[in-house]
């Protein structure tokens, strides 16, 4: 298991593509709309683990309700695993609470599933597996 | 420039070396007094970036404080860097306000330094160097 990315809530996503292209001395290299979370990203590599910045498509997206609340910020970290299925039902049986009982389709071609952030003492975690 | 680690803050750092345990199925490897900061952290290797747990050793510790206004949670994203002091002259040059003039001591025998969050959409940017 290791770190596939840290999600960064941003409010406007130009203008943090901008910001962490500077902070990184790096490029964007990819940015991918997920239509089912009304969420776009933007990707920065950042050695073995990415940068991801997360702006909403509409007011209903998941994004724009984390900021209302809580700001801009990271909003997960994500790790990536062999087996998401194995390692949620692992998780499951330590007590673990998920969101949603399967895993769904996720930015960067991956399979994702998230665990509560109330049971990772406030961090959102994400599982993710990537598609063969 | 990778990530190093994912700063996560808890306001019980036993109980939480134990979720973390579950959760990422590894042994904490390494538990490290900062006096300086009045913060306890305990490591989580996963894959080339850790996961450093910070836990307050007293209430007037920055721990405490964050976790008093925001609660738990990723407290800050760290990046390795191979000269500290080159990439903080780029970064104020980029016009980016840094906490400090200077790097400090950090956990895990490295120089460290943090760029404000408010110039990273909300996210506290450590930078570090491992002391040769």
């Amino acid at each position: 298991m290791h770190i596939d990315h840290i999600g960064i809530a941003v409010s406007d996503l130009e203008a943090a593509i901008k910001t962490y292209e500077s902070l990184l001395d790096s490029e964007c290299y990819k940015r991918e709309v997920i239509e089912g979370q009304k969420v776009e990203t933007a990707f920065f590599n950042t050695g073995e683990s990415k940068v991801e910045l997360l702006g909403a498509t509409d007011h209903e997206s998941v994004i724009q309700k984390y900021i209302s609340k809580h700001g801009e910020g990271i909003h997960h970290v994500a790790f990536e695993v062999e087996d998401i299925h194995r390692e949620l039902e692992r998780l499951k049986e330590k007590g673990f609470r998920l969101l949603g009982e399967e895993p769904s389709e996720g930015a960067d071609n991956k399979l994702v599933a998230f665990v509560h952030p109330k049971d990772n003492h406030g961090v959102l975690v994400e599982l993710c597996q990537s598609k063969s």
